[in-house]
């Protein structure tokens, strides 16, 4: 997707579960970030990731480490995640909204590995010393602690993210004011036929159904759909009124 | 967390797996969300979801309904997610940067739902009449598609996140410049004392010394640490000396 995401490596640290290994890697996929390493991994369980029935290229292409050490030697910056409080820990940390913004930075001409500790322990003291600083998703005090998983896709979409973005579909077409006053304009008559609205019709209800009328954002598939739905409404109310007239002038004759 | 999240209800469609009700109801609990609804869910599933060991007040307080309209009834804003294409879809679609500022608007002051399909098949078109609009995350078209917990947590991160927050604990304390400045005097007197640097000391090396140790951004531990360890190397040089200067004399003696 993006070129400096290839320069990013997801590291694994001693992960115990496949379906965490397969969800990060699937994650990856998601955002398009292609390279996975994993450190001494729980062997069946990461066998069983790499066999598992449809498991995507990122899982195929996946690199294994004996040591954190080797498995960020080439990049210049590495961050460790965590969900330790702060009292506890001995590095620089940042949320994950400003870290991200630094790792972008990087990315643009040198590589950077983001790690993730084992599900129960997250990363060892020894493992958080190879990190240059540490990153923290915002959440609550009182359940720090994500999925492994979860906390992949939260920090790559961070990652991927862009707040200037347009969304993938312009704002709906909208119907024009001549279309919207046509729609407005039949109504009333539809409701003066329904005795809902007394002649003569004063200028505030027509103001009242009109500023109604531009507040639903009609699309022009609404309008054309509303002037189908009053006209024959309008047609309905026409043809009973005349044959009322036409039983009227019988029952007189 | 924020007063804002209790008016947010998180709808799990025709959800299948367990495993996904409860990694939604933990993404819940990470980010203060408290109100989950399930509409139609797989029952043997959902029932082993909230009996599973360690399951959350957000999974024990969870509501069940029969249909999307009663599950959404008390909100003013519907929001339905899709992996779908936007041709395949009949609704305004915003990229979730966007979408959530407006979630974030409405939840001041009324009640919020953003619906999550089934994992195979996502929202139905039945299902997506029901919403305002439809969001999307910002994954590679290639591979759209995101596992339920995933998706789920990297919506509320969206919602939850604040790019003016600061991060949980200021950064690392720098040393004085008076501090950075005996700890170079100290190291250019070790490098002198070991032949490293031939006396007189040029003023550029000096210098150049200087500049390395600012940009290391030292701490006042680390300058405690380094000034202990120049200390002892110093002190082991000089009597090193001293006892070569004696065994010279005696020889000469």
């Amino acid at each position: 997707m993006r070129a400096e995401f290839d320069r990013l490596r997801v590291v694994l640290v001693a992960t115990r579960n496949s379906l965490n290994i397969g969800a990060a890697a699937r994650a990856m996929s998601n955002f398009g970030v292609a390279h996975l390493r994993v450190v001494d991994p729980y062997e069946p369980s990461y066998r069983e990731a790499r066999s598992a029935v449809g498991a995507s290229q990122v899982l195929a292409d996946t690199e294994e480490f004996d040591t954190v050490s080797d498995a960020v030697a080439d990049c210049t910056l590495v961050i460790g995640t965590t969900a330790a409080n702060r009292r506890e820990l001995h590095q620089p940390i940042k949320r994950l909204e400003l870290g991200a913004r630094a790792i972008k930075q990087r990315l643009r001409h040198s590589n950077v590995a983001i790690l993730f500790g084992s599900e129960k322990r997250g990363l060892s003291n020894d493992e958080l010393s190879h990190c240059h600083w540490l990153m923290q998703i915002p959440t609550r005090e009182e359940h720090r602690s994500m999925n492994l998983g979860q906390a992949v896709a939260v920090c790559l979409y961070e990652l991927a993210r862009d707040s200037k973005a347009l969304s993938p579909k312009l704002e709906q077409e909208f119907a024009s004011a001549g279309d919207a006053e046509r729609i407005g304009a039949l109504l009333i008559e539809v409701l003066r036929k329904s005795d809902y609205l007394k002649p003569p019709t004063t200028v505030s209800t027509a103001e009242k159904m009109r500023r109604t009328i531009r507040r639903l954002g009609l699309s022009p598939g609404d309008v054309r759909l509303g002037l189908g739905m009053l006209r024959q409404i309008l047609w309905k109310l026409e043809s009973q009124k005349q044959d009322q007239d036409v039983t009227a002038k019988e029952h007189k004759a």
